[in-house]
Parts: structure tokens; sequence; C-alpha cells
């Protein structure tokens, strides 16, 4: 089938003008949204935008947003961080009214530029309807055929306009049924926050894999992937959006509650209390800190360490190396410090060039590190090029034994339920066992903390073998929904061949 | 309905930057559009820039690219002069293939930007499809809301759209005979250059209301507005596409044309040889130049005028002024100088500010004007506002007298067939006799050249009132289609009340 | 010496917005400034904007204003139009007072960008101090070198700036004589408007070479280039600033004469009439299109030809040409159509390539050419690149003869006062005589006015060989002044030896 | 005396791209700038990027580099990161040569962009001259206005450029008599590093206020603000160096060292220690990060609190948080989480106004903080802005008690070696006591480390009251130089009335 690439002008003039970069080699899993919405308060635009600010760890590469003003529908979108898409004010000006949404993403994948990004919006027959989306739909290629097939159109090439076309051919009578009829026919992960004449939608796939909590600032209601964008605009928490449950607020703040899958037992991303979510949000009632310092806690348990120092790999790394100092009674210190201006790859002196890259980003505490043994502590460990790099830094800087722990069990299996990972041929865990990783990353010893310590750090007994708590497939290749779009072996794998 | 505005940051941000304008405070009437298509050419994408940069004059506010190298499509838009969008080479490499086609548009109504842009582009199921189009169709708002019902999502407010949905949803087996299927529904006018997989079609309505040529470079065929674009690739003029005639070329140069319409009788535009088509292309076998000159020989002997010189309103007058010189015998000269240099609106000082803007753009010969008699001569009087000032800069000047001519009969009637008119109640040939007109602009005389004249000029015996040879509605009131989406009231005008 | 090429981050972006370029493919000669300045008017950079604007012809590459407010002084600069640097309205916010001066330039010699855009400003001793300059001063180097060797630190690569370091280390009391000791020093051709806390110094060079011009808007005082300028912004043409003469104008209106040089006699350049100037301005008392006209009549009696019509190249030959064919009774029509949109240069397709370039400007009116003899007036040769490709597009456009015929006497030496002329050894006329000059651009005959003939056609009876009225330096080699920082060598050219 | 701002068009455009900001609201004390110089190196311009990259704490808001090819000086400048100034890799390419030298700087005061971005330039009589400069020379007005009468013009506003004024206007024969001429005439605080044709010259005040230290890579000489820039590029740290020394590198790595000023008793800057440094930076062979731990223990012992958790001020409070920890035995945890996205201060909506901006940074830890006794560990208090929001979000958060421990003495007094400070009647605690502060800030109690604390966690027994170790006038008004442009009320400030 052709496609089109629309590399238009001025996307492209656009990017030259970004001047950031992830500045992570490639070596992390990244969440791929997060969503926020409000209505029924004043300067709804300027809220989700402030919204949008405090989740941008869930995207930081593009942002969106549409309002309503009880007539009409507007929007803004741009590539870049929220503070500078949305730097002039004027821009809340043209987006006004009491109701609004908006989407920052991880990424623009496919070239495909200001297209992609999100709220989508389209004037159905019964009205503009907007959607933003955190998740993945897992047989969006089959559906899309099919529509193509019928007479759709697509404009972009994201998964979620899927739900558009679904919606909009639908034969339903109200736009709620036929919102319904579309999730009917979708498979995967989605958090979604929805605008139309009539009010907001809000709903999380039936297994409730991603997450969406709902807030209030005085009598307006708010939707946030995670509580600390409630926080930021100073919304209270009011409950999390259940899995399967779509939420539907009018224009008078008046709410109603829909549950059209039945009551599938929830299976929530595990991994957002390993490294997606903030520090300082409440996910399934249990604060994210605490978890992870618990993991460390954990850890220490299960992988003690002879050593001088508990270092951990900033940012991420901080809570659980707390804990494991905690735990384990050695000293907690910043073995590494970190720069706050990470940028574009310079072109490096030949000879310093193996390790500018990232002395750029981390840089050894020299003076600390020298002549000590030292327990590293990371989050996790995905192609295992930045455990090597940094693992090799302490060495420089004269520490005399390295011993990595990691927050989390081993990754070797991929996310197709909205986070970007690497096929899995490329995670380091899927092609090696513990000694052989120990000996890539050249660590004196490796250790991870198991998945039932991993249960037990975010609250829960064990691990529920028949029935898990959590979709943990990134640790355990048990996925808990068809893949329809991928073939067995996309998602087994080579290297279990 | 609602609506979405779209003015994504990033067009927004372009805006700012364009520098030009079209510095005629929208006192002239505009072509919207020309199109440019070639097949079988080498680096087809840059003989396509170098065509539609000789159509500017046809639209100059934004252009579009569309390639298609034999599996994919690919394009390039942007806001802004050919020369502009285009300035980068590297544009072109990723315009690759030997296919392509274009379009200049005049304005980017409606703040939508970026989308309205053409050709436009759709994955259809056989493969994608691109769209170029001149003129208007006069149902599009009746189809589109059918369209919208039955599922389909528009991307853009452009009529264009409405055709590329028509096919898209056509239950006919082939692309070819949806798109006939298509065209059937469709009223209005329209020269289409449209490219598939298979190859190219180039079409015009069955009036041929818009212009369309074909040439050729070598084997490579060619599609354009005029033939001035043919001139400045290095092609060959071979024909007209006829009124009504569907011409498909594939790959291989083959050339299959279809005449889907029967054979109606053809009506093209006059106004094309009055104003739009630059004075080097061949219209309908006529020397547009030659059509403009003899426009003043007609004038001078329908209109004569006792004066010392005659004068032309630059530059668009030139032609007939040279006409009306030639056979009155009163000398030709320029007693208008016109600046190269036409920009935005400054603050003007206030008590210069009255005539500062013309002035900017065009300023009197006063040596030269100064107590002499002088001819003016205009190509046409839309709102009159434009005349008024001019007349007013020959007093300033010093001319003891100013006898007004215009080479085209009073423009009364809007246009609704891709010309931009300001509505009926606006046209001060619609508000006023002759007499008033004259007071209104503060000429000593005021003519304009009759109809029989200008069918004259243009090579005919005389008008065939009956069936008449052109589409000269916005003289005459006489639309040679059915206007859908128009009521009565908007046609005929307030001032027919 | 060393130097550095300070190409900011800054300028070098801005240039790649710039959306125009010269588009004659440097084989035109070009005034390299214009130069305005109103004292003792409100809103006075606005004004000063509108007279720059209408002095683009003389420089349309950068453009500065700097203003006063009675305490500090302002000033805004930029790469590109006036149109483009002053889009926005706020700007003239930030230039306050009821003074300001301002300057266009042709080019950004050397990649010096911004550092080099006039007018020029420094904080003197005595208070701030802006100068705007046209002309060039031909011992600029010598200065600067003795400049530089007493401390004195160049901010730019200009010329200009050597005036304001003589005024800064005068040892004379006051700033008017400190200006005219520097004045003293320096030689070749300038005409100047200076702004001080006191007021504002207008001043041409003792033999006037450049022009500047005296106007009035009610009670503020204006200076010009030209008087095209005057009429712009609404102000009454006064008299020209005489050649040596120095105008003190101070805040209150009071101007004071100053004749510092004595009285040589003045040699303007006559190319201001031949081609600088515009055709609407006056200039030593004569009409610039009537003498351009008067040069046309003259030609054809000097230079008649056998032939069907008179074709101007467009705009600059079509004065002369309207002379020319006034005289010799042939026609004038427009056997060549100039585009309106020249741009940068395109990817061209192979086989057409050769005539891509001319056709984008210009492009034959063929159905009027076509087996035509026809006269081409122009108004000179430089390189003759361009009249070659003119002459070959009327042939193949079909014409049966082409006489070519220039409105100025062979330019055969480099012009040093502020023109940018090729070096000598690429003008055409120095290189040829007329015969292989009509070869080179295969012309079926070739002829230019007499050097008599222009300066009859300028009012003059004849050239005064001992005292020549103007500065003819570029038709004969007599240059009106020293060139002190030239050798021999440079100023007669390689075909002397 | 009048002076201009020439605020150009690009430099204003510029600062509208730049998307990021200090993000501080102006309460923190800011070194105003890092230098860096290499000589003998390949790609010498890209290890000088490097470097700046790793000195961006001391100076994020603009960037410039010159380098010297044997030839010619080449530069580049810009406002914003230097990832953003220098992203283009070409930009490399146009700085070619062995020996370079860059600038970050804090702020562009005064609006004046471009012109005061370092290093500065100047053509001198025996060739190029640049400088970067680190410090603020506090008799530059009065020596500047000697220059300007003397007929010396200035391109900035910065103090930096009278020395290159001194240097082109010294009488000694040699260029670095010149430059120790100029040196001795110049007082207060600064780190030089100057390139000319025959090599670089780095050097520090007498006093050695500002830091500056000298690396090797290989046959190269560099010399940075800090060690992490020598560890970043890969040098080897060689020594420090010396306040008054100068040292002189030619193009073959022979090193020359100069004391042109005797050998006073060094005072280099005590808040290096305490803020302004990298904490993996070695300062006056003692480590930054030890240090600031250092101080934490000494404020426990002077100071200690009933509680259950220190938290430390994101990220500066860090290090002295561990120590405070670890000496008191109260858990360190991170109870404010601070956000990596700091941007432009957006539209809040109305009632959590107050909160949003520092909530954007900054957001309690809930979780952890609720009912707990929170010991907060800062590195200093300028005006209290922050403090008190901070204070009120643990509050906010639930917080039953905090107490407020700031690890360094009170800041008094302005700072005038090239820092950034309120005026004295804006600092805390310049206004009130202790008690009023606590009271101000809303801490149950608050301490300072003592002065004396201070000097010993940075290793001296005490401070020398006689002779201080260090410059701490900021802490005590003991200001080590003359300040000659500045009065003794300045000074003193208001609040010594």
């Amino acid at each position: 089938m052709t496609s089109i690439s629309q590399h238009a002008a001025l996307s492209d003039a656009f990017r030259d003008e970004t001047p950031w970069d992830v500045g992570d080699d490639g070596d992390t899993l990244h969440e791929e949204c997060g969503i926020f919405g409000v209505i029924g308060a004043r300067s709804a635009s300027s809220v989700v935008a402030l919204g949008l600010h405090a989740l941008q760890h869930r995207g930081q590469e593009a942002v969106g947003i549409t309002s309503f003003d009880g007539g009409e529908f507007f929007s803004h979108r741009g590539i870049g961080h929220v503070a500078h898409v949305f730097k002039n004010q004027d821009i809340f000006a043209d987006l006004p009214g009491m109701m609004a949404s908006g989407h920052v993403r991880y990424s623009t994948t496919g070239g495909s530029g200001l297209r992609n990004i999100q709220p989508l919006f389209a004037d159905l027959a019964d009205g503009g309807f907007s959607i933003a989306h955190n998740g993945n739909i897992s047989n969006a290629m089959t559906l899309k055929r099919d529509l193509v097939h019928k007479g759709s159109i697509f404009q972009s090439t994201s998964d979620t306009e899927v739900i558009i076309h679904l919606v909009a051919t639908s034969r339903y009578p109200t736009l709620l049924d036929r919102f319904v009829d579309a999730l009917r026919l979708i498979e995967g992960a989605y958090a979604l926050i929805c605008t139309t004449p009539a009010g907001m939608i809000a709903c999380r796939d039936p297994l409730g894999i991603r997450p969406l909590v709902m807030g209030r600032i005085g009598s307006s209601v708010v939707f946030a992937s995670e509580t600390v964008a409630l926080d930021v605009v100073g919304a209270d928490f009011e409950r999390e959006v259940e899995p399967g449950e779509l939420l539907v607020v009018d224009h008078n703040g008046v709410i109603s509650s829909h549950r059209p899958f039945g009551d599938p037992a929830p299976r929530p991303c595990i991994f957002e209390q390993v490294y997606f979510s903030r520090p300082d949000s409440i996910l399934g009632g249990q604060s994210v800190y605490q978890s992870r310092r618990q993991i460390g806690v954990e850890l220490a348990k299960e992988a003690p360490a002879d050593a001088d120092l508990v270092v951990p790999v900033p940012d991420s790394g901080v809570p659980a190396a707390i804990g494991y100092a905690a735990e384990s009674g050695i000293p907690f210190e910043l073995g590494i410090i970190r720069s706050h201006y990470v940028g574009r790859t310079f072109i490096q002196p030949g000879d310093s060039k193996r390790h500018a890259e990232v002395k750029r980003k981390h840089n050894a505490n020299r003076a600390l590190v020298a002549g000590k043994r030292i327990v590293l502590i990371d989050d996790s460990i995905v192609r295992g090029t930045t455990s090597l790099k940094i693992v090799q830094m302490m060495r420089d800087a004269g520490a005399s034994e390295v011993h990595m722990r990691i927050a989390s069990p081993p990754t070797d299996h991929s996310c197709f339920y909205g986070v970007d990972t690497p096929e899995r041929s490329k995670l380091l865990a899927a092609r090696m066992d513990l000694e052989a990783m120990a000996d890539y990353i050249q660590a004196d010893s490796l250790a991870f903390v198991s998945i039932d310590g991993l249960y037990r750090a975010v609250g829960q007994q064990d691990r529920n073998a028949k029935c898990p708590q959590f979709c943990d497939a990134c640790f355990t290749g048990e996925y808990p929904t068809q893949l329809t779009d991928y073939d067995a072996d996309a998602v087994a794998g080579e290297t279990e061949a």
C-alpha cells in the first residue's frame, strides 16, 4: 500500500529549532503519553497547560490542547515542551471556553509531525469530537484496513484515529452508543479523554492498563494520567477512573458512570510504579516514592552487598537507593553528579570521544568514589549500554568494586501497550542470563529484585500466578490481551527460537 | 454545527515570517489558483516548481507539490512564494520520482492554514490519490453534509476535498469509474490534475470555465493552467485540454481521452483574457497580450478622449494603453511609476496619511503629468477605491483633466467559479450607474469597453446572446451552471432588492 | 593583518529566512545606498521607514533606523526589505522621538552582517552620534590603519566607521569642528545624514557626486537621497543640498548652512540619470524620466534601425524605448514580459536548463515577436551576459532580426564612489570594441548613445571636456578625486596593459 | 550622557525562541560567568563547546566561542544554551584552528543582546585580541569615562571592554606589556582567558577571587573555571592558576608564568564552595561535594532539631542534607520532588494561582511528609520569598513542624565581584534578625551555619579575622578591594542608615 510522508515545510523548519533532546541514547523505556482534561473551569486551556506541564515525564516531544467555548472547538499544537509551545499568553486567548483537554507525547514517530499530535479532532455529523489517548491499540492496523476499504480517509498514522472513524461510521443513534460501539471493537490499552459539544468523556480500557485519575477544583472536574498533575493545578484527588469505566461529565458538572465491559479483573501496568510515574504521584492508593524506596529495601534483603557507599544512578535510582541504604546501613552518597544541561551531540575531540557523551550528562564525583566499594542502584536495564558506561565511569573514578543492583526484575519482553520498548532481541535480559549480563556491564556483581519482591514492595503479599494483580508482561511475557496486529514471532522474539 | 480552527503553532509562527503581501487593498479580482503537473520526467518535482513559479500571478500565498516515485507519494507544502517554500534544493531530493503535480493558491482563507494547501492527498483503498484544483464547486456544502452524515471525516475546509471523499466512497469497481462517478455529482468550475499509482489524470469541467493546457518536453507530458508555464519549463504547447475532457496518462506516456459529459457548448471565462492570465500566454488560440491591446483599440474607438497623454495604471493597464495610444494617436507615457517593493502597511505620519499607502505602490511622474490632460487606462473597476486614489494622485500631480477608460465592461456580478470577488453589494458597478461612478472616482469622464467590443477584441464577431461563447457572468449575471450552495439572494445581491 | 568574521548565529539564521534575492546575476550596476532623515516630526521613525521604502531601488538587502527622543538614541536594524524588517508596528514604539534617520544598503559584503548595517552609532564624549552614508571613501583603508595604531577599535568593516573615529579622536573643541576636521581628512564620495543630541547634520562631498535633497513637511525638515522619497512621505521639495554644503538643523528647525570646502565645481554622478534614480525623481532640476526618454530620442537619431517593433528590456529600458519609438515612428510594444516573482535558483530539468533561469524573470511574448525585426532597448551593458540571453530569447521566439540599442555610452571603467561595479577586466566594453561586443551578444547590430548625446539628453549642450559637468568616470576613466587606497593598476585595469 | 539601546531585530526575534528560563524568581545568587580555553588541540572549538557545556551552571543565557587558525580569528555567539547555539555541527567547521576560547554568561543585562556576549574581540594594531572574563571590574565606569574622552568608542556595555581599550591605547611596546599595563589600572575580580596571534594568556586577579584551573589533554593546554570541565573534556587537572598569576602559552605549548602584582595573600570566593561550583569540582584542593556535606555536619552540630525527616530543597541542598542526616541520625528522604521541566510562566487559574508557580518546579511528596516533623535544608536565603513558599508547601502537605537549616551564614551584603546579587536592602538577612526571619518564612525554627562552622567545613581551623583566608564579603561586609565605581552608601545599603 502506498503512503505519503507529508514532511511539511513548517514542521521541518520547526524541528531545527527544537533545542532539546531526549538524551538517553534510547536506552530507557518510555511511557508514550500523558493526558489531562478539565470541564467547568474558567481559563480551562491554561489549567490544561499547567497539568500537562506536570506530566511531561510521560511525553516531552509534542503537545496539543483543544478547547470548547460552548459553540466552537479550538486547538493549538506544536512540537516541543509545553513551556515552549505555549510560551505566548495570547495562545490561551485563542483557546477560549470552560472545557479543554490536552496531550503530551513522547515521540513524533514516522516523520508525520504535526498531524499525529493529539488531541485528534474531527467534525462528525453531530458536532466536533476530540480525543486524547494514552496507550496502544493492538488491532489498529486490522481495523484501519477495513475502514479504508469502506471509504474512510485517514489523516494521521496514529492508532488513535481508528477510534474516531469507528465512531463516525457507527450506526448507533447516540454519540455515546457510537463511542461504546467503537470501544468494543478495539483491543489493547487505552486511557482516553474525549470532548464533545455535550461534555467530556473519560475512560480506561477493561484491564485498566494505563492510569487515569479524577479530581476536582471547586465545581470543575479534572482528569489526569497521574495525581501529580492534580497537585500542580490545585485540584483535590477524588478517585481513580476504574478499569473498564466510562465517565461522562456534562457542562453542569453532572457525572454518570458506565461500565460497558462488565467487570474484568484489573491488570494495571506495574512499570508505572517502577519508573514511569512521578515519585510524588499516588497510584492505586500507593505512594510511588514509597514503592520505589521499598523496592530498595527488598533488594537490600534479597541481594546484600559488602560495600562502602550506596550510589544512585540519578535521578530515577534515588528512592530505591535511599531504601537500600536504610536497610543495609551503608551510607547513601551522591557518587554521580547529573548535569542539568542535556543536549544534542557535539563533535568530540578524538582521544576523549569514548566517554564524552555520557560525561556530558553524568560525571563521577571522584573525590568521593576513589578507593571505595560502590553499590550502584538503577531502576532497570534495557539494552545495557548505559549500565556499561556508568560502571566504567565508576571504575575510571577509582572505585575499587562496583556492585550493580536493579530495582526491577529483568526486562525480557517488549511492551505493546503504549510503552516505547526496543524489539525483544535488543533487550539484554532476553539475550543473556544473569552472569552474562554482569560480565557484559563489567560489574563485580549484579542482582535484580525478584518479581515477588516487586509485588511485595507495591503492597501485595505476593504475585497471584493464576491471575496476576498487575500487567507485568515486560518481566514475564504474560500479555493480558490479544495482540491481533502482531504475529506470534514478533511477540516471542527471535531469542525464543 | 461546530467547527474547529486548528491554527497550529507552526503555521502561525510561519505566517509572521511571510514578508510580502498582496498589496492591493482587496480592490482587485483574483484568480484563486494555478495548477501544473508532469509525468515521465526526471526531477519531476523541480519541473513542477519551475512551472508553478510561472503561475504565481494566479496564486502567490501558498504552494504545494506532490510526487510519486513508483512506490510512494511525497509531499511538501508551505505558505509563501514558490521561491520561498522551495528555497532549499534538498527539498527536491525529498520529492523523488518521475511524476509530480503542484498547486499555487491565492489565499489561505479561514485561518485553516496548512491543511488547505493543495494538492490534497489521501490514502484510498487502492493506493494514494492526490488532487490539485483550480475553480470552485458550487454544491460542495451540500455534498459535504451528506458525506459527513455517512461517516466521512474532512481534513480541510476546501471544497476540493469533497471530490476525494466522493471517490473514496463510490461503489464503482475501478478508480477511473469512481472518479467519473464523483465528477458527475459536482457542479461548478474545475480544472483538475490528479495523480494515482497508475499515472496522471487531467480534466476540465464540461463548460471549460477554467483553463488547462497540455504540452510535452521530449517524452514527458505536461499539464498547466497557462502556456506561459510551458514556455518557462521548455515544453512545447500541444493543445488545450478540451472542456469536459478527461485525459489519462500512464507511466509509459500512453494517453487516453475520455468525454464522460457528452459535448456541451464551452463557456471559458472571458476575464482570463481581461486580467487573470499572463499577457505572454496563449488562450483559446488567442494571444492574451494582443487581446488586451485590441481591447484598448476598441476602447479608443468607442470612447475617444481629447487629451495629451495616454497613461496606463501599471502594470495590468499597459497593453490596453498601448492599443489606445496607437488607435488614438495620443502619446503613450509612464505617468505613474510603480514601486517594486510592495509591503505591509506602515504607520503613517498624521497629515500625509491619506495618500501614503497608495504612494508606496504608485507614484505620480509629476514632471510629465503637470498641466496635461490624461487618459488613464485600467483593466477593471471592482470597489472603485483604487480608481479614486489614482485619479486623485494625477490631479495632485497637476493633471488638468483625467479621463478614465476601463478595458472591460462594468463588473456588476460576483463570480462563483474560483475567482475571489467581493459580494455583489460591494461592486461599484452594481451600486451606481456610469455617471455616478465617474463622480465617485472624480474623473472628468469615464467609459468602459462594451461587452460586444470585448468579444470583438478576443476574436469574435459579437456576443452570441442565446449561447454566449464565454462565461461573462461577472459582466452580465448570466451564470452558466446551477449554484446549489448559494441562494438566489446571494447571487442577485442586495442591490437587486 | 588578522581579522575576524563574526558570523553570529543570529544573522546566519536570519539569512536563511530572506526570501528574495537580487535576481540579476550580478550583471547590473547597483547604487549601494539610500539615506533619509527627518527632524521635528511626530512619529519620526515611521516617516523614515516610509521614506526608505521609496529608496529601496538604491539598496534592498539591509535597513536600519536610529531615532532620538531628546534624551536617548534608539536603533533597529535588520537584513531584508524595509517592509520585512519593520513589519511589526511595535518597532516604531521602540524608536520614539521627533528626530530619526535611516539607511538602506545594497549588500552586506564580507559576511559581517548586522555590524555593517547603518546608521552606525557611537557614544562619543559629548553624547550619541549616528551616521548614515551613501558613497565611498577612497582613502578609508589608509586612515583606518593610522587610527588603529593609535588605539581606535573598529566595530565594522565599513568605510563609514572611519568618519566616526576621526570625529572621536579630533582635538577640536566643538562637535561641528570635529566633524569638519574629519571630513577634511577623507576623500571620495559621500552624502551623509548624522544625528547628535543637538540636531541633524546633512552634507554632500565637495563635488556632490552622490545626491541629497531637502524637503519640508510643515515645520519638520527632511533629507533624502531622491525626491521620490519626499513625494511618498508627503513632503515638499525645497532644494538640493549643494555639493560641499553642510547643513545643520537644530530641534527648533533652525537651519545653518556651512561651506567648509570653498566652492569647487560640482561633478554629480551622471549614472543616476541613466539608471540609479527612480524615473519619478527630479535630479539637478531635471526629470529622470524625461532624461531617459530623451536618451532614447538621441539614440534613435544617432543609431536608427530598420525594424518593426521597439521592445524595451523591462523595466529599466522602458522610458528610453518610448523615446526611441516616438522619434523613429516604430511602434513600442511589450515583446518581453517580466515576472513579478523573482526568486532563488531552482534545480532545472536537464535539457531546458540553459534558458530556465532567465525565463523565470523574463519571457518572450512569442505571438508578438515571431517573424518581426526588433529594436531592443536596454539601459547599459555591464558583463554582457544578460544581453546575450535576452537576444537569444528574442531569436528563440522567432524574431527575424534583433538590433540592440543601449541608453548609455559603453561602461568601460569601474566606479569607486559607492557603486557596485565589477573589476574593470570583467566589463564587456573594457574587453572588446563595438563590433566584437555585437558578435558576443549575437545581435544583428549594436549601438550605444554617445557621451555627447547623453549630455544633451540631460540638458547640457555638450560635455565640457576640460571640466566636465558630471562625474562620468565609468564611461571616460576621468576620476574627479584622488583614489589613495587603490593603486594605479586597479584603477586602470589589466586591459590597459 | 546619552546611550543607545540597539535592540536589533535579530536578537529580539531570537529571544522569543529561547524556550527556557532561569526559573528561580530571582531569589538565588548567580555566578555570572564561566570561561574555558584550549591551545594546541585539533578541533579546539568543539573541545571548548564541550567544556562550556559543563560550565553552564555558571551562566546559561548566552555563549560564545572564538577560534584562531594561525591566520585568522573566527567567532560564533548566540543567546541560549550551549547545545542550542552550537547545535549544528557545521558551526565547528566555521571555527577552525588549534586554539579556541569561550564564555558562558548568566544574563544579557541591559537589553544590549549580542554585543555583550563574550569572548569580546578587537582588531588591535598588532593583530586580533579576544578576551573572556569571569568577575567584575569595580572601577570600569571611571576608566571608561576617561577612555571615551580620549576618543575610544565602546561597542558593548560590558565592563570587560575596558580592558581591551586599555590594551589598545597603552604605549608599551609589546602586547604582553600593554596587557599588564591594563591590568594594573583595573581593580576588582577577574579570571581571564585571552587569545592573540601568538598564543593564549590566562590570569587571575591578585586576590584570586574568581577560580581558574589548568589541565592538559596530551600536549594541549586547557584552562577552565572549574575542574568539572576538565573531567568532561577528558583533560587531566594540573594545577590552579595562582592568584595574581599570568600564564602565557605559545603555539608550541611553551608556558611562561608571570607575577606582575607581587604576592598578595589570596582571598578566593567562599560562596563557590557553598553554591556556585558544581559538587563534582575540586576547588583549592577541596572537594566541593565534601565541603557541602561537611557544612551539613557542622550545621547538625550547631543547630540540631528534633524531627522525623531531613528533607533537602532540591538540588542544591542535597549534599548538606546528607551530611545533616548522617550527623543527626534523622533519615534523609525526598520530601520535595523537582520537575525537570522548568519553563516560562503560564496563566494560572484563579484560585490556585498562589502556589502554582512554585509547584511547577517543586511538588511536595505528600504521602511521605504528612504528619511528620521536617528539617528542611537549603543552601542560602537571599530575599526569602522561595523559603516562604517551600515552608508553606510542606505545611500544605501536612508536615506537623518545619525546621529550616541553612548551609551558609546569613547573606547580608551584596557582591561586587561578578555575582548577581540584589541590592542590599532586598536581602532578608540585611533587613531582619534571626527571629524575624524565622517568622517571615513561617518556619518553626531557623538556623544558619556559623561563619566559623563554614570555615571549618572547607578545611580551615577557623576564620582568620585579621586576614581572612577567603572573600566572604557577602556574609561579613569585609570587601577585600577598593570599590571605586560604587559609593559608600551603595555598598553599605540603606539598611545601615
